[in-house]
């Protein structure tokens, strides 16, 4: 299963739009469950909220914009061989100011997309975009638009 | 001016709300013109359509993959600073296989947001939100969800 932990709710009817169009594309490839928590504005509590959700069993990534660097293809990969040893990813998106330390250092991996700060929406879009690409690539599928 | 030359039809309803969202964002700040062009699927005639519209006099930045990065703080400094000597600055967004080498080697800039490869349409509203975000960054605005 692909899970993915955020915070906050979409604002606008086109992110929700966005989100459900990509949610339902990687639904034909895999088994997934977005589980959007409320934005706390209070850090510690925020990580009192995802860790009720989190897993040590589960391969855990999380969205920082310090981790990791990888192309598509790459990622493609990483999902491919998580799933070898391990029946769930899940992806964590924090709030504004990110995920906590505490759980980035739990976490089995810290990724990161870009340099750039991306609002919690659409960084939710493009995971879920990105997600369902690496299925593409997985499954030699053409897909580059 | 903020010029934004790109490729091809948007294909989603939510695209289209998700971009026009951000350019009228924008134009609380800036004037903003985005021009459309077909996407040719032959390289050639796409290089020659984007250089009808490619002016020397502007500062022309090339949304590149293997381009350089940079936060979304000295994304705001580039904006600011290269408005000092420019009138505007044009982004140019290539279809799915990118920009000729042609153009990538005559404009002033090359700019990745990301290591990842994204569906244009999706990369045209994150465009739009950096050079939104920039815009708030340089009014000492905040902006961070």
């Amino acid at each position: 299963m692909i899970k993915i932990i955020c915070l906050g709710k979409l604002k606008k009817q086109y992110l929700y739009e966005f989100i459900n169009d990509y949610k339902k594309r990687i639904e034909k490839y895999h088994k997934i469950n977005i589980i959007e928590l409320k934005d706390y504005e209070n850090k510690e509590k925020e990580t009192e909220e995802i860790l009720k959700y989190y897993n040590s069993n589960e391969f855990n990534i999380v969205m920082a914009i310090e981790g990791k660097k990888i192309s598509s293809e790459k990622f493609a990969k990483l999902i491919n061989d998580t799933f070898i040893n391990y029946s769930t990813i899940t992806f964590i998106i924090g709030s504004s100011n990110g995920v906590s330390e505490k759980i980035k250092e739990k976490a089995n991996l810290n990724l990161s997309f870009s340099d750039n700060t991306f609002p919690h929406g659409i960084f939710r879009g493009i995971l879920l975009e990105q997600i369902y690409r690496a299925f593409k690539i997985n499954n030699n599928e053409i897909y580059h638009k």
